[in-house]
């Protein structure tokens, strides 16, 4: 594992600590992480910062032609709203740390010319399944799927 | 124009009240607001809190089934990342004010089974060309196209 999705691994872990749904996320450019950040949900209620999305926001306001230079490390395969976030962006390149526990929209994104590499690393796994099986309620939520966190 | 996209059109127009962005959401469920807001790029310095975003954001945390009963109000076309967050969540109804000024991901929500209403208001479109006339950097940036604002 390189030293960016370590980064990435290193968000989800923190997040697992904090309760939440440990998924994290890196923007690398030119060698540099320019933004990084974990899923939100649990720690600041939030329905829209998912790893990579908390990666983007951290970043915070770049012109075109950097997120086209950017490689996105993500801890799990993107879902639809991060996937859409990628296409927005332009972002060419994402390295996936599993997506075994959830497959997201790597064909919508392959359509769109995004390279992928998935490396089905076992940490990634683990930490995903842990989560999964101790808070399914949580996890369904995040992915709008039926089961979730009642409203409170 | 009902009440819903009139209060979608509110938040576009402080929007551009604040120099922002001038596109503004709100989601609704069973005849009533849940969240509302709108683009961030300038005031918060967000990458990611587009007017859907951040209607989203300001719902918080919901259950699938309450989303997939919401109708989401924008007075823009949803780009991809928006579009993608309506498709994670399952939104099944979106009306959209214009996509004169900019076309989104409309046939991608269309093929997810998404029902679509555009309503081609002049206001809508008048604030949204009054922005990019004034600010193309600023709005080249918020679509991730070549000719953004330049990094800071």
């Amino acid at each position: 594992m390189d030293e960016f999705m370590k980064a990435a691994l290193d968000e989800a872990r923190q997040g697992f600590e904090e309760g939440g749904v440990p998924i994290g996320s890196v923007l690398v450019h030119q060698g540099r992480i320019l933004g990084r950040g974990r899923n939100q949900r649990v720690q600041k209620g939030s329905a829209v910062l998912h790893g990579e999305m908390s990666a983007l926001e951290h970043a915070g306001r770049l012109p075109a032609e950097v997120y086209r230079a950017c490689t996105l490390y993500t801890t799990l395969s993107p879902c639809p709203m991060c996937s859409g976030a990628i296409e927005l962006y332009g972002i060419k390149h994402v390295v996936i740390g599993e997506n075994t526990t959830f497959m997201g929209a790597e064909s919508a994104l392959e359509a769109k010319g995004v390279r992928l590499e998935v490396l089905n690393d076992p940490e990634c796994m683990h930490l995903m399944a842990r989560f999964i099986e101790t808070r399914p309620d949580i996890w369904f939520e995040d992915i709008g799927e039926e089961g979730g966190t009642p409203q409170r």
